[in-house]
């Protein structure tokens, strides 16, 4: 499945006393990376929220390479790696985006959860084709 | 009304490149000081949730003295400075809690909204004693 | 002096449980807000770092109008209100880009500081242009 | 190797519009969680910093297992899993205090840079004995 990129500058917010992105903001670049990887195909995250379904993160795996740096301009680049209809794995790679360079690379693991009782349900027929683009017979 | 003192310890990731606290990180302090300083009367800030009703910032100021640093004790100092059944002001002092030097002060105004409709409502029963401590006559 | 508008979408990770954007989520917006006004009039702030000088928070005030809600397209409006060669304060104005609704408006208060020493020093003379636009003479 | 556990409380300001903690709130959790276990040996991370070392995070895993909320009651239990002199691998439980509930469990590796370079160098004679509990003839 294709990947996606989405630009995003780091904010003095996020730096941390080393002189560098503090590790722990990347979650929510990944987090921005995976709702405009959504958004690129036409669908909207929080449609999924008002349709009563919440992606929970089950997992979460960033590998650090280089360190970002304030004002750097970032390349958050997504895709879906695997979905059935009650999990999805989706893969990142944050690069600089005016050298290219990787940054940081990862993954994170989502279930599919009733928003009101915030147990495991299947995904909303509406968003079925935005998560699982290639449904095998057995993931059904 | 009386001061309440809470502690709590910097965290890496509430610094900044500036190599010392960010000033956005104060905020979740003063919040930790006033679900404290309610503690400390005897009343839990999600239970007023439970009952229908939140505490939402309406308005929130701090001055900045000295640095706090990484690793820091620090003493969040709150009390409540006026309070009606509708609005509540409460008042700060962040100290570095070792040497009792003044790192910052401020205020945050807060409405209390209906948790369902986010629309303006009176403390609930329960509450106006743990807000209301002094209600004058006009302020019903 | 002129404003500058800067974009930004509300994230996950910036609301609470309440439903809608943390106010402390705003601190940032109001930073990207004072960084792209200075990137606009051709300065940026990662120089003025490496020229030696940081430009501290002394104060910050912010009023919430109407919640910002995730996902929420922002308009963060930001303007010098007034300048001297040792303290800038610059002033805010958070909309939803949509509707145009005011959601906040705000001040923060600045004083240059030398990198190493964290102590008062005037603004840097090549960014002088970019903070102090008019220059009473008793502001010298 | 022993683990450590410290106690904090969830703040608001870690939750998002689910009702429960953001996952990527974990993150400054787990930081807490293996400062304190240095501090339990007698450690002090700043000190690290002092002698011109810093502990880089090269990777981060964290499965989530329940939802933490706000206001509870979190154990974070860390110890160290493996070191070298130029590596260390942190594990942790996180747990609702009260109830012993694991809500999520996960490590980090990191390794030791040179504070001013930001390159690899080895652990700090006096922060040997802290990191290298174990130390095989062939790790040196």
């Amino acid at each position: 499945m294709r990947w996606n990129e989405t630009h995003l500058r780091v904010r003095y917010a996020e730096t941390d006393q080393m002189g560098v992105v503090y590790h722990g903001s990347y979650l929510p670049w990944l987090e921005v990376g995976r709702v405009e990887l959504l958004r690129s195909m036409g669908y909207h995250y929080k449609d999924l929220e008002a349709a009563g379904c919440v992606l929970a993160v089950a997992e979460v795996n960033v590998r650090y390479a280089l360190p970002a740096l304030y004002d750097d301009l970032i390349g958050v680049w997504a895709r879906i790696k695997e979905s059935n209809p009650r999990l999805v794995t989706i893969e990142y790679q944050v690069k600089r985006a005016e050298t290219g360079e990787l940054l940081a690379s990862g993954y994170t693991k989502h279930i599919f959860l009733n928003k009101a009782t915030l147990r495991p349900m299947r995904v909303p027929e509406a968003f079925k084709d935005a998560f699982i683009q290639v449904i095998s017979e057995s993931g059904l």
